[in-house]
């Protein structure tokens, strides 16, 4: 057996894994990110360390993968920056984990965890070319070619939260203006409210409720009870994720585009903008070929994913995928 | 020794090439595409047997590679259509031109052999991934990933000329609104020079000259005679490139992007904007590793990747490329 960890700036999730991809145990805990790396690094070795106590009647664990919210040097496993888990800078988690827990520890960018855990055993099981897209506070992505992740000339490809989709778009926490993260967002959300809301629109929700509370989950909440405001923000989320999905796929004519997140909830209400622009705006071809589906494996997607590159580490190649 | 063939709207360019990238001869004679696909066939046939002819004393051709301007259906060998030869639907091209030349043919499209003509003898030579991206009369691009290139699922992928750049720009051939192709192609530069002028600013070159004669090389030679409309119109050409390289960089994290085509001559004038934006907006990793450059194998490029491709299909698994 394996355990697969996701590395969360607010949870550490983790899993006792089968090689077909079965959860045969699983636990969680906060991070506690706000007390330092040490402290992080001992929850993750504390929920390692009870996993590990109940696996003896499962055969033992013979490795470890954590999904991690940042930019690793694989290389040296080495976390080089996370926007997640403030300070993290340089730190040789591998190292630091490895030895204490005396067994392999294999590292992926969370991102991309989760869409091996959707390759593996949820939406793009049958698929070997496509991207996997997160919505959440942010947007990220994995994009899996030939069955496996791209990770580009410095492990940081993936990034379609940071296509351009207006180039005199709003300014972005990245440095760049009008990225797809701008619209496609939990935060890009409560902006185009505000928006909507200062062009003399009336909405029944955010009328009262100040600012700070308005979350992704309460936008949602507010369009599945009839608010108009709320509805327009996700058209407008769906259509900017068509005008990226349609250079993405005239780019590389994928097979499948993937949501998941806890934004991805509210799929009813942005994705028939979404299907709209990518039927306008890409070539025939592509755009009838690639399928947009929401994620399948849902929270486990991460765990999942760490597990699967562990079993590969193993095995040098990896487990039973299709 | 194999041939490799660039089969153009305007020209056919056929040479002898050995393993090691050399060109041992050379032909060109026009398409005449308006004459016919029968016609173009047997033009096509004329020059491979020519050079047949000539390469007794080299050793003989064991295969043909052949670069076709159009959508190519791999397993079948045909061309499933092509913008620049009008009527070409479905042409079972292998079929065609193998059996009556009495040896293999193995197709690719005409920016991916010239992409390949970049890695095999030119300024792509010390990378496996990037991209190659041909300024003509419109935008077209071959991507390299793993040093292969990369076809998608409908060898469509590569259409970086149809990436968006502005969402509401001006409307593309193939449906779209401001596709990169709208703001780098010589049409564009046109379009372009259009409003500068309509905008009030005067030049000495484009006052008298009437809008059809405004080829892309005029510009750039008004351009290099100090024209300020020209340059402009090349500052915005190189501004929309960096805006789209940007995002194909936080996207794919890719070493190289290699510039061709006719346009790619006017490097100077475009260049500085291009590598302003891919600064400013792609993240800092990514943006310092991609190294931006111009095309080395000249007008040789695109039979280069067809003999490139046929060595391949002869070897299983290509020629010696470092």
């Amino acid at each position: 057996m394996v355990i697969g960890i996701d590395l969360g700036g607010t949870f550490i999730k983790a899993a006792i894994v089968d090689p077909r991809g079965r959860v045969l145990a699983r636990m969680k805990r906060p991070t506690e990110a706000a007390m330092g790396k040490e402290r992080v690094v001992d929850n993750v070795f504390s929920i390692v360390r009870a996993l590990k106590a109940v696996s003896f009647s499962l055969g033992g664990i013979s490795a470890l993968g954590m999904g991690i919210p940042g930019v690793i040097d694989f290389r040296r496993g080495v976390i080089s920056t996370s926007p997640n888990l403030p300070g993290w800078e340089n730190i040789p988690i591998r190292k630091m984990l490895s030895r204490r827990v005396g067994m392999p520890l294999y590292l992926e960018n969370d991102a991309n965890a989760a869409a091996l855990g959707e390759k593996w055993m949820g939406a793009a099981k049958d698929v070997q070319d496509f991207c996997f897209i997160t919505l959440g506070t942010g947007v990220g992505g994995g994009l899996v070619l030939d069955g496996k992740i791209w990770h580009g000339a410095d492990g940081m490809a993936g990034e379609v939260g940071h296509m351009t989709i207006d180039p005199d778009g709003p300014r972005c926490r990245c440095g760049n203006r009008g990225c797809l993260e701008m619209y496609a967002s939990a935060k890009a959300l409560q902006r185009m409210i505000r928006q909507v809301l200062s062009s003399g629109k009336r909405s029944r929700f955010f009328g009262e409720i100040r600012e700070k509370e308005i979350s992704g989950d309460v936008i949602y909440r507010a369009a599945k009870a009839g608010d108009r405001v709320s509805r327009e923000a996700f058209a407008r989320m769906g259509s900017a994720l068509g005008i990226g999905i349609a250079s993405l796929v005239n780019l590389l004519n994928l097979e499948k585009v993937v949501f998941g997140g806890g934004l991805s909830a509210a799929w009813k209400f942005f994705s028939p903008a979404l299907r709209g622009e990518v039927k306008s705006r890409a070539f025939a071809a592509p755009a009838r070929r690639v399928r947009i589906v929401r994620a399948a494996a849902g929270e486990d997607a991460g765990v999942l994913g760490a597990a699967y590159i562990a079993w590969q580490g193993r095995a040098g190649s990896g487990p039973a995928i299709r």
